[in-house]
C-alpha cells in the first residue's frame, strides 16, 4: 500500500471557514432565520413563533450565564410538555451547561439522588410538581448537600395544586435575560448536551451522557427515517423528558414544524387537539396508542386526514399495530433506548408488505428493524463471541447498537460505561432474534425469559397471544417459580372497560377463556398456568413495570 | 465562568461504539441492508439492485487495492450518466482513493493537465471520449508525466466512434474484483473523497477537495432542503462529474431511490424516460429546464404527475421560473458552487408566497435564499469589513458560506485556498444583496458588474429583462468600452427556433424592438446599446461563457 506523503492531507486542514461543531442549536437558528413567523409552539391560547421561541431561549441562556452557569454545569428540568420545556432543549446548552431532564413521576428520593448526583445547580419545575420536589430538596438540605436554586413554572394553562419553591418565576426569570445575546455553540460536538437518568429497576439510575452531535444527527434522522414532511403539526403525547422527547424539540426545528403542547395523556384532549390543529404526526409508547384505540369513536369524529404515529418500546402487541391500522392511523415502528437517543433504528416498510394478509403485514411491522440512516449499526450479536446470530427468525442473541447516535457514557460511572461498550457494541440488555431480512426481531429482556423445564419462553410472545383476546387491553407475563418445571408463564391482565367480570364465578371463567384462548396460538408449555385480572404498574412512559409483578409473584410464593 | 473540571468530560471519550467517522458510504450499506431488492440504477434495458450496486461497488474497490491503489491516491473518471459512474462513487472511496471526475467536455490540454495535477494513477473513460483522452495522455507521455492506467467502459448503450484505450475493460476489470470485500471506511471523516476541478474562466483550474465529513451532511441535506420522499425516481439530467451530481449519488442511497441514467441532455429522451419510468425528480442548470420549456407539447403528453425540479445556477433568468410554473413543474431554486459540494443555500418557500401575484412569485423564487440545514451559513458580507451589508435589497456585497458542507480547500495550491477562506468566511466572488427576509440574491459575478458613468449595471438585471421577450431563448450581457461611459451593456441573444429573422432588415427591427422592451423594464442607462444575435457558448453543464463573448467584444473594440 502506498507509503508516499498523501497530498490530500496537506495544507487542507480544518478552519472556521469549513468546520464548526455539529449541533441541534444551529437548527433552531435555521428555523428562527428563514421562517421567524411560522408557528413553533401552541399551548392553550399561547401561539409562539420560531422567532420567539429562539429569543425566550436566548433570554433563558443569558439568565443562566449570569447566575455564572457554564461549561460543566449541570441544569435540571421538571416539567410537563410545555413551553418552557421546549425552549429548555435550546436555551440550557446555548448556556453551555447541560440540560437534565427530570422524570416527571419520580418519587422524591429518587428526585434528591438525580439532583445531587448530576450536581444541578438550577431547577427549573413546574408547579405541579411542587410537593415531590419539596421533599427532595428538604432531603438535600438534610443530607447536607447541594439544593439546587429553583426556578418554578407557574403554567397559566395549570390551575391545580402545588406551591412556588423559589424566589422567582421562569417568565421573570427570562424577562431578565438579554434577548440579544447569541447564544454559545459547544466548543466541540462532541461535548455533552443532555443528561437523561434511565430508570433502573434496580440499583441507583444511571446518567446517560449525549452529545451534540449525537443529537444533530439523530434529530435530522428522524426525519429520515419517518418521511417527516416540511412543516408537520407535531402533538407532544411523548413526554420530552423522556430520551429529550426522542430528540424531537430538535427535529421540529430542522423542519420548522409546529409542536402542540400536552400537559397529560388524555384521549379525549389528544382528538381533541389534533381536530383543532389539524394535528399530522404523534410519538408514543405502545399504551399511548391502545389509549386511543380503545377511546369512544365519538371522540375520533371528524379527523378525517392521515395521522403518522410513530410507536416505540420494547414490544409493541401486535394486537395495537392492527388496532391503528383499523383506526386509519400510519404507524412507523420504532426502536431504542435513552443511551441511542431514544429511537436509532427503525422497521422501514417495503412496498410489497401491503398486498400481504393482514396478520403478516402486523408480523412485519412489528419488529424493530434495523438502523436508521444517522445509525452505524443494529444487530444481533452472540454476546460470547460477539458474531451475529444465524439470520432464523430463532437464534437468540443481544441486540446491539454502534455509530455516532450512541451516548457518551454514564455519567460518574466508568464501570457501566466500558461495560456498555464492551467490545465496540453498546449493550442493550434486550434479547432478540434476526429474521431473514436482516430486521431484528426483540423476544425479551434477558431478565424476563422464563425457564420452563428447561426451555426458554419469550415473555412477549405469550404477551401477543393474550393481546388477540378482545377483553384484554394490556398484559404482562413473569416467570411463577414451579417446584417441578422451575419457572411457568403467569399472566397479569388489565380488562377492558366493557369486559370487567360481574362476579367470581364470571372472573373465573374469564381466566379459563383466556388460557384456552392461548391454547390455540401457543405451544402448551408455553401458556400461562394462571391469569390474574389487575390494573398493571406502569412507568411515566408506560411502559408496564414487570419488576413489581415479579416481586408480588415472589412474595406470594415465600408465603405460600 | 465555572473553573471546576467538567464531569461532562470525565471518562466519557470517543470509542468504537460510539464514534464512526462520517461517510456517505455507510448510506449505501443502509439501502443494500434494507432494501436489498429494490430497483437503484436503470440504464437502457439494464436493472441494478441495490445489493448489486453494492457488490460491483465492492468489487471495484477490491480491483483497484489489487493495483495497489489505496490512502492518498486519485482515481480518474470521464464518463456520462452511467452505472459505473454511479458506482465510482462509491467504490473508488471505499479503496480509500479519491475520486477525481473529470468534465467530459474539456479539451484535452486541460485534461491533461487535470490528470497530472491531481497524479491519476488510474483514468476510467467512456469510449466516446476516447478520441480526447487519446491526445491528452499522447500530451502527458510527450511532457515525461505519469500516464495513468486506462480502464475503458464499452457501454452497450453506446454505438457511437471512439475506441478503447487501455488493457481492459470496466466490466472484466470489475469482475475481477472481490465481492465480499466489505470496503474501508475512512479513518477520518475529514479525509478526502472526492477531487473536482473548478472550470476557472481565467488560468489553470483549481482542485476542489472535497471531504466525506461534507459529503455525508450534504447529502442528507438535499432530502431536508427539498423534502425528498423515500424511493423517489430521479433521472441525471445534471452531469454527475459536476460537484458529484451535487452528491445526489450519496442522497439516493440515503433514500433508496432509483437512478435513471442518461448519456446525454435530449428533450424528447427525457420526456420519455419521465414517462416510462415515472420520474418524480429531477435537477438541472436553467438551460436544461429551458430546453424543456421550450419543447413541442406533444413530447410532454402523458405526464400528468407532478414532477419536482431543482435548478441551480448563479442566475436563473425569471422567465425560465415563469416557465416551469406554466408546464406544471414544482421547482425548487437552490445555490451553491463546486467549493460547497453543489447546493447548500436554497429558496425555501413559504406558503403566503403562493398567493402572491405570479410576478412577485417568480420574484419571490428566483432568489438564490439561504442556507440549508446543514450548512452553517450564507449570507452577503462587505469583503472589507466583513459585516453583513443592510437587509435592503440595494447593498451589494459579495456572497460568502462557512460550515461543514465547504471543501477542505484547493489541491496543492495553499494560497488560493487562504485567499478563498480569508476571514473565515469562504468568498465565493459572487456579488449580491441581501433583501429584508435575509435571503441572497445574486446580482453578478464581481468580474461580470458593468460600469457605466459611474454607475454599477448588474448583467443579471439586464439579462432578466430580456428573457421576458418572447423571442429569446438565451441572452448575456456584458460590457463594451465606450468612450465617453467607460462601459456600456451589449447583449448576446440566442433566438427561439419560431422566432428567427427572415432577413437583416427582419433582424435588425427585432434588435431594436428588443431594446425599446428592454426600456419598458429598465431604466434607460441599463439598456443594452447594441444587441447581437448568435448561439451562446456554453459549459457542458449550461452555464454561459461570458469570457468568451467578452474576449470577442474586446477584440472587435481593439479592431474597431
Amino acid at each position: 500500500m502506498p507509503t508516499h506523503p498523501n497530498p490530500y492531507r496537506q495544507d487542507l486542514d480544518r478552519n472556521a471557514a469549513n468546520h464548526v461543531p455539529l449541533t441541534p442549536l444551529s437548527l433552531l437558528d435555521w428555523a428562527a432565520d428563514i421562517f421567524p413567523e411560522r408557528c413553533a409552539v401552541i399551548h392553550g391560547a399561547l401561539r409562539l413563533s420560531w422567532a420567539q421561541v429562539r429569543e425566550r431561549s436566548r433570554r433563558l441562556a443569558s439568565a443562566l450565564r449570569a447566575m455564572d452557569i457554564g461549561e460543566g454545569d449541570t441544569v435540571a428540568v421538571m416539567l410537563p410538555n410545555t413551553p418552557p420545556m421546549a425552549e429548555a432543549h435550546f436555551g440550557v446548552p446555548m448556556s453551555r451547561a447541560v440540560l437534565h431532564c427530570i422524570n416527571t413521576r419520580l418519587d422524591a428520593a429518587t428526585v434528591a439522588f438525580v439532583l445531587d448526583h448530576s450536581d444541578s445547580k438550577v431547577l427549573i419545575a413546574d408547579r405541579e410538581f411542587s410537593p415531590t420536589v419539596k421533599v427532595a430538596l428538604e432531603q438535600l438540605r438534610a443530607q447536607g448537600k447541594r439544593v439546587p436554586a429553583v426556578i418554578d413554572v407557574d403554567d397559566p394553562e395549570y390551575d391545580g395544586p402545588g406551591e412556588r419553591l423559589g424566589p422567582i418565576e421562569y417568565e421573570t426569570f427570562i424577562a431578565g435575560g438579554n434577548a440579544s445575546f447569541a447564544g454559545l455553540a459547544p466548543e466541540d460536538e462532541w461535548d455533552a448536551i443532555g443528561l437523561n437518568y434511565t430508570s433502573g429497576t434496580t440499583g441507583n439510575p444511571k446518567g446517560v451522557v449525549v452529545h451534540h452531535r449525537g443529537a444533530y444527527l439523530n434529530a435530522l434522522g428522524n426525519v429520515l427515517s419517518w418521511n417527516l414532511p416540511r412543516h408537520p403539526v407535531y402533538l407532544w403525547t411523548l413526554p420530552m423528558f423522556h430520551c429529550n422527547g426522542w430528540c424531537f424539540p430538535w427535529t421540529l426545528a430542522a423542519v420548522a414544524g409546529t409542536s402542540v403542547c400536552l400537559r397529560k395523556v388524555d384521549a379525549a384532549l389528544i382528538f381533541s387537539l389534533m381536530r383543532e390543529h389539524r394535528v399530522s404526526h404523534y410519538c408514543g409508547a405502545p399504551i399511548v396508542h391502545s389509549l386511543l384505540i380503545s377511546a369512544p369513536a365519538a371522540l375520533r369524529s371528524g379527523i378525517d386526514w392521515p395521522v403518522k404515529a410513530m410507536v416505540a418500546g420494547a414490544a409493541p402487541p401486535a394486537a395495537m399495530i392492527e388496532g391503528m391500522a383499523t383506526l386509519g392511523f400510519d404507524v412507523t415502528h420504532v426502536y431504542g433506548l435513552t443511551e441511542v437517543y431514544g429511537p436509532s433504528a427503525a422497521c422501514a416498510k417495503h412496498d410489497d408488505w401491503a398486498v400481504r394478509p393482514l396478520a403478516e403485514q402486523v408480523d412485519l411491522n412489528g419488529r424493530q428493524g434495523t438502523r436508521t440512516q444517522v445509525q452505524e449499526g443494529c444487530t444481533v450479536l452472540d454476546p460470547q463471541t460477539m458474531q451475529e446470530v444465524p439470520r432464523d427468525g430463532q437464534t437468540m442473541g443481544e441486540v446491539m447498537f454502534r455509530g455516532n447516535v450512541v451516548m457518551k457514557g454514564y455519567l460518574k460511572n466508568p464501570k457501566a460505561t466500558q461495560e456498555a461498550f464492551a467490545d465496540g457494541w453498546f449493550h442493550t440488555g434486550d434479547l432478540g432474534v434476526l429474521h431473514p431480512d436482516g430486521y431484528v426481531k426483540l423476544k425479551d429482556r434477558a431478565k424476563d425469559i422464563i425457564i420452563s423445564g428447561g426451555e426458554n419462553i419469550s415473555s412477549i410472545e405469550v404477551e401477543d397471544a393474550l393481546y388477540k383476546h378482545p377483553a384484554v387491553m394490556a398484559a404482562a407475563v413473569v416467570a411463577r417459580p414451579d417446584d417441578k418445571w422451575g419457572e411457568t408463564p403467569m399472566a397479569f391482565v388489565e380488562l377492558r372497560a366493557d369486559h370487567q367480570p360481574a362476579d367470581a364465578a364470571a372472573e373465573a371463567a374469564l381466566a379459563q377463556a383466556i388460557i384456552e384462548h392461548c391454547r390455540v396460538h401457543l405451544a402448551r408449555f408455553k401458556c400461562p398456568r394462571e391469569v390474574r385480572f389487575t390494573e398493571l404498574p406502569k412507568t411515566s412512559t408506560g411502559k408496564i413495570q414487570k419488576h413489581l409483578l415479579r416481586a408480588q409473584v415472589k412474595s406470594a410464593s415465600a408465603i405460600g
